[in-house]
């Protein structure tokens, strides 16, 4: 059986528009002689739909496409399509996130999702009534199967610690006399996750014996980034289809054949933070109706990074970099700042903010009158910056990035509505030590497009004289260390410690994360690719403080 | 037998000072004749707990310091605290919402809650595993069945639709032979629920015939605001107990003898929205380590009723009122602003921002040559004030609020920066048509605090001449009915439009509301008082568009 793995990239709640995408897809597969289509998880509405869900005419609008789409498709391939469909019964969630199968101008639902993520970034329990209808149908004489993204995620043989579910509906389906195994994923990207989906993949086709397809969504949407990747194995484990990174794709494989396409990509951390935030950015500004993005440049090694993502994925013309030089800048933040434009292409502004510093000073001055000059005046700096950042957003239609990274955010190294201010936080989830090593990357392979004296110089927040970050933080090497066991790791201080992290450093770190929590609160979405992010994902208390007798 | 139901205020992971509190309430209770003390729901480490319940140390803090109550409780009455523990097994969620029974020097687990809210601003499937334990004791020679807050609110009969979940713990609790019902609570207050709770419990009571307790926590905690009025019923339905209502309370009940203490109070939704205004600004600003505060005051009514607020929550001396006029203020602004401070007693500082707005439109003019006046300039102004707020803050250590409403949220009528600039938004959930009436309130319960002027003059952002908010919204009356008809109510845009209002406005009103979303994704936290408020239980995604075929 030939059979089309439909990498789409959807617009959340553009049902219209995702239908004719994959009416488009179907049409280009059938071409090439698919007799079967296969679409990701929700690919009617996109994912993740959030809220919407929640709304009965968003869930008759999906169900009443299925309709139209089904009469669009009547002389192709069976397709099936993942959508949110009423529950009929009184008692429960009220929606299910579901399985159509498409053919011959009709469709029917065949298969309700089971396993409802309900942790990190995921709120499906928030929406969704566990599924009731297991997903066996028979297609081209076959018994296929049809599982949603979480269910295939619960193996016992697989899995030591099975944390969220206790069900296993793969096992179930095998029961049930399942020849093969399609499941309709939207799974988003975080390093590493890739090969752990891999590995867990391979472990149940070779203990199964079954064709195996997982098709996944791609695309940015909000803070969640989707890599694609979608994977088809033939009964006896080979490995014969990998659909392209972080780009749409319709692969085609034949499961009897084992013929396909696997596509190579640079698994390195680096190269895979580089172009989700690449595709992250890309479609958020786009999705968010912009062309255009500005960005302030201060010379440093993270708005370097923000720009070559944001010239990347928009085009250089598209780009425009702001200096605000203050009387602590130096004349190197300015010339490399120039320097980095002139690499990438972009263009630059440059506004001196002393004159609003001055008025701001003056003004305030019969209030401030005898209280001691602190951090205060230093905040003013990257708030006037802010301010003078959306102007440019406002007047030019340009949505503003902002270029704090994660290391930052952790200990509120930020000013909110300065420097924070922004509609999407391009490497809010890359620490300061990867964005050094993207950056490496970035000019190795696409030439030297960063400055090497931005990378190389010790890093300022250039809001005093002469300050640096190590004025006030650990080095970056030892605080993101700090930050990952206690963040991803989820070690106790004292388990920390005990690894040979310095006591006041670990107890200054954990203090400054616990009292950042409303910046953090009221940050831009930031783009993910930990598996621990700021942001959907992190829920803490703000007006709180933890102890313990 | 004589319960004590002790309705606490705890602090959100302060497991230290908040077993110090139940030992205090109790000790009072036992001095009082209490035979058996409750207290609300998670007492031990404060609702809601959020992230901090995926860390394994908490847990671990949370649990051990049971046995240190138990300890310190040892000559004590029996008493029934809420807290985490960890699931021993190694399938599912690996936290339980319990109950403990701390008596004698010991404690039991007695109780894991079933019926876990996901949903609105709950996410209690993140965390929790579903109860294995019914709860089920025997205290003073009685059976008592002990459950945890949403474990009631299934009840078949009373219940029309059950949109959450299929089982009925109480009906289970009924059939092993409780004789009468405890429930430990965390239920957070909005206008016309405790109404819904009386009339459910009283329908349950009169249903089973047995006696029933309800011990609410009271306290802000972030956006959530728990009102106490905690319940006791005897089994023949009387209402013999309720607590204070926004206060702590230790409430005495003796259930043969049907004898306990029901407190009053004003149920109008304007008294009831002050009440919960003034405790979630006190508990906000306080248990984030603040005395003072400081705001804006524009001459508006929404600025007049937080700084009403903030007064009462926190003290007059304790607030700091910044007027800062621009050209386009209207001397009546000024005046009726320092007549509202005197009337409240408030100091105000006065900083005019023509001389920022100056050097900010000097600095921008080469950059903007040629480009036409717009909303840029309205919002340069608004994010000077953000930006003398904040400098307030910083310099003086008070927190700053935001003195934004919720129609003013929802269709975005604010500046992101600017206005919307601050660590606590006190009435982003009041609509403004009732920023009218409790401002009408308060001056016929407080004396005229403030100045009828404020209240009568027709809304203006004043940012460019003669400007008022008519020009471009609905009028408020208008725009509040659509508002709460497809926020609240959730009905579709023809629905409404069928029901008598403009299409034109409809659609004006509900684009506004989606172009809006990004700003309040990056919005203060908001004291929520409605079934649907903006905040942690509102996820929308950001770049999206909605199209239904």
């Amino acid at each position: 059986m030939k059979v089309a793995l439909l990498q789409l990239n959807p617009v959340v709640g553009d049902v219209s528009g995702n239908i004719k995408k994959i009416v488009e897809a179907v049409k280009k597969a059938a071409k090439d002689g698919a007799q079967l289509c296969v679409t990701p998880e929700l690919s009617v509405c996109g994912y993740p739909p959030r809220d919407l869900l929640l709304r009965e005419d968003f869930i008759d609008g999906c169900q009443n496409s299925l309709k139209e789409l089904a009469a669009q498709l009547k002389d192709l391939p069976p397709t099936l399509v993942g959508v949110p469909i009423h529950n009929p019964d009184s008692v429960g969630k009220p929606v299910f996130n579901a399985a159509a199968l498409l053919a011959d101008g009709v469709y029917s639902i065949v298969a309700h999702k089971t396993l409802l993520p309900t942790y990190d970034v995921f709120d499906e329990n928030r929406y969704f009534e566990q599924g009731k209808l297991r997903g066996l149908v028979t297609i081209n004489g076959r018994k296929v199967g049809v599982t949603i993204c979480e269910d295939i995620w619960n193996d016992k043989s697989y899995w030591k610690k099975r944390r969220h579910y206790t069900q296993d509906p793969l096992a179930g389906l095998v029961e049930d006399g399942a020849e093969m195994i399609i499941n309709l994923s939207a799974s988003p990207f975080t390093l590493g996750k890739q090969f752990v989906r891999e590995e867990m993949l391979s472990f149940m086709v070779r203990h199964y014996e079954f064709p195996f397809l997982y098709v996944n969504q791609i695309g940015g949407n909000d803070d969640l980034i989707f890599a694609g990747k979608s994977l088809a194995y033939a009964a006896d484990g080979t490995l014969i289809g990998k659909g392209k990174s972080f780009e749409e794709d319709v692969l085609l494989v034949d499961i009897e054949e084992k013929t396909g396409r696997v596509e190579q990509d640079d698994a390195s951390d680096e190269a895979q933070a580089w172009n989700a935030l690449v595709l992250g950015t890309r479609d958020y500004v786009r999705k968010c109706g912009f062309k255009k993005v500005v960005l302030g440049l201060s010379g440093g090694v993270d708005s370097a990074l923000t720009a070559a993502v944001a010239a990347e994925a928009l085009g250089s013309e598209n780009v425009i970099g702001v200096l605000m030089p203050s009387p602590y800048s130096s004349q190197g933040s300015i010339d490399d700042s120039l320097d980095l434009a002139k690499r990438l292409g972009i263009h630059t502004e440059t506004i001196e903010i002393e004159p609003m510093l001055s008025a701001f000073l003056g003004s305030l001055n019969p209030v401030f009158d005898g209280v001691d000059t602190d951090v205060t005046e230093e905040n003013l700096q990257a708030r006037i910056r802010g301010n003078l950042l959306m102007a440019m957003s406002n007047k030019f239609g340009a949505l503003l990035l902002t270029t704090g990274n994660k290391s930052e955010l952790a200990v509120g190294y930020c000013t909110i509505y300065g420097d924070m201010a922004g509609g999407l936080a391009v490497i809010a989830d890359v620490p300061k030590t990867l964005v050094w090593n993207v950056c490496r990357w970035v000019n190795k392979n696409y030439g030297e497009k960063i400055p090497v004296e931005i990378i190389e110089k010790a890093p300022s927040a250039e809001l005093r004289p002469d300050q640096k970050d190590s004025d006030s933080l650990p080095e970056y090497e030892e605080l993101d260390a700090i930050l990952r066991k206690y963040i991803d790791e989820r070690l106790s201080k004292e388990a920390i410690i005990s690894q040979g992290h310095a006591r006041e450093d670990v107890e200054r770190v954990l203090w400054l994360l616990k009292i950042s929590e409303f910046k953090r609160r009221q940050a831009a979405p930031g783009l993910r690719i930990t598996d621990r992010a700021f942001g959907t994902g992190w829920r803490m208390p703000v007006a709180s403080r933890v102890t313990l007798p």
